[in-house]
């Protein structure tokens, strides 16, 4: 046992890696976010770069220094939470990285490991738009698709943890290439880089009618989601366009979900439905209208409430799990290995 | 407390109404099918018609009339599994059926009323090619599409019992007509009824090519998906085309499912892989290379083992939890309400 560190009365830590920054903050028992702070990393998205931000944000929050009770990460790859592993997280380009070890042996507390969007799933079960359901979908629209499904008051794991992994269901057959190794997934639609590039080849396709939105990028390779969300705003017609076709695509993804999964309710969240929160709505409209009416009348549609905190949130949630601290434990969650670093803080 | 009736030694019943045919047998604890007995309905599929149907056959499979232990039935259509009601069966064409009750008045004994392939899903886990398996995506391809997942060893409910429902995935997005209210769903591509329907479809429109087709049928409405096979063994170009898109369809919705749902183990069974085992071997293939490589490295595709039997077994299975008989428990499926029939075998 450590003596150092990984005091019983220190904070929980929740940190949030994505493919752009790293967010770090203590998170209470009623899920409450108290001090926070983030790390851009331009660019820099090797483990090691990634974990010397990750360090950097911790340590900033930490009122003693070096004495977390335990550390929640959620990232944007698949993961092995049983191992604490990244086995692929394409946009930050890692294969098989060993994500839990450094910050066990730098901090002398349990680190848990999970899928971003499998944490914010279960922040927003707990603390969110989806408090108090038995039977839960959570999407998150960012620059990928995920999810995270509760049922029966369970997170389902699945064989490695996976289960929700929702952004990569067949939506159109054949259709447009994946960053997975498929084609025609939810997340090739209505992803951020998918609705950035099919903007973008949009625009190619017929300059005249895209160049609003070249203007507001500038130019082709610039554009990305936000600037077609703002140039449709503005009434520009191809904007409009894309921005229906991926409510279009979203909403149906949804319907289908509702079906396999016969949720109580699902929640939507993420950059894009925060950006467009609009497509909530045309997802909740579809659902009624074309899911089987039993499941359609079972489930009420909604946007996410804890907003670019879900994953923190649920990543800390996740850590006391593995604490033990049973009123937030999600029984079929993989258990994490709970191990103590060495006495002396020693940099992954 | 009946005197008469639901003896504790009595046998218990697995009936299978599906749209053309209703069977019933008596299932040992091992799920060994014991007495058998099979009425075809002959387009008769009232409600009235169909309980006739089935009460004849399950008298004609018990020993002594009147005695079952309890029964279970499973149905090609979407069920309230808490109350016994069939909400909407668009093959039999039915909406809100009680159908539980007058076969617990004629026999004194609990009854439990599932979804067809949901039952299905129960016999491969406990007694089929699910063995064993914690986490386990079942599917049947007949003339519908359906399926049933288990996940940390408990088969998911859902908020009315509809957990599963995977043939009403979205597979092209704003694709064919579905028998639901939705456009491009898996069934309606891969669907006995669909296979049919696509049939039809290359037939009428290049009537030269589909001549074997027709000439096998004998006409073109009468195609359906065994037809189709039985060309396509013979060598006909079309109808191996029909065959292998078909088997392309199938191979990607169930790669998608695999990603949802991340199971160990997924089996497929029903009439149309029953015929075209080889596809089988072609969504392995897919989910192979297609699905993100952990969770496709974590499972094993396998055709289904109980074939005919799997809905009989599943659906006597489930009826086994609700006398409480716990080593076939399923701890999430809603607990069928047990009521005991009145002492007098009255006909429903």
């Amino acid at each position: 046992m450590s003596t150092a560190g990984s005091g019983d009365e220190g904070p929980v830590i929740g940190l949030d890696i994505g493919a752009t920054k790293v967010s770090a903050g203590v998170v209470d028992a009623r899920g409450q976010v108290g001090e926070r702070s983030g790390s851009l990393l331009r660019g820099r998205t090797t483990p090691e770069a990634v974990r010397a931000a990750s360090f950097e944000a911790i340590d900033r929050v930490l009122e003693v220094p070096g004495t977390p009770r335990a550390i929640g990460i959620g990232v944007a790859a698949q993961v092995d939470s049983t191992l604490g592993t990244v086995w692929y997280a394409p946009n930050l380009g890692w294969k098989e990285v060993r994500l839990a070890p450094s910050f066990r042996e730098r901090y002398g507390c349990p680190v848990t490991v999970a899928n971003d969007a499998r944490s914010a799933a279960l922040g927003e079960w707990k603390f969110g738009a989806g408090a108090g359901a038995t039977d839960l979908l959570s999407i998150t629209v960012g620059t990928g698709v995920g999810g995270g499904v509760i049922l029966g008051g369970r997170l389902l794991a699945g064989a490695i943890g996976a289960s929700g992994e929702i952004g990569h269901t067949v939506l159109v057959s054949g259709g447009r290439r994946c960053h997975c190794p498929a084609r025609g997934c939810l997340e090739a639609y209505v992803g951020g880089w998918a609705i950035a590039d099919r903007a973008q080849e949009a625009v190619r396709k017929d300059p005249s009618a895209g160049r609003r939105i070249v203007e507001l990028a500038g130019g082709v390779d610039p554009i990305d989601a936000r600037v077609v969300g703002v140039a449709a705003a503005e009434g520009d017609r191809l904007a409009g366009r894309i921005v229906r076709t991926t409510s279009n695509y979203l909403a149906h993804g949804v319907a289908g979900l509702v079906n396999a999964f016969n949720p109580a309710r699902v929640v939507l969240g993420g950059g894009v439905i925060e950006g467009w929160p609009h497509l909530v709505r045309a997802a909740a409209g579809c659902v009624a209208e074309t899911c089987q009416p039993p499941a359609a009348r079972a489930v009420r549609v909604s946007q996410a409430a804890l907003g670019r905190d879900s994953v923190l949130v649920g990543a800390a949630t996740l850590a006391r799990t593995a604490l033990g601290e049973s009123s937030v434990g999600a029984p079929d969650e993989p258990r994490p290995r709970v191990r103590r670093g060495s006495d002396r803080a020693v940099p992954g």
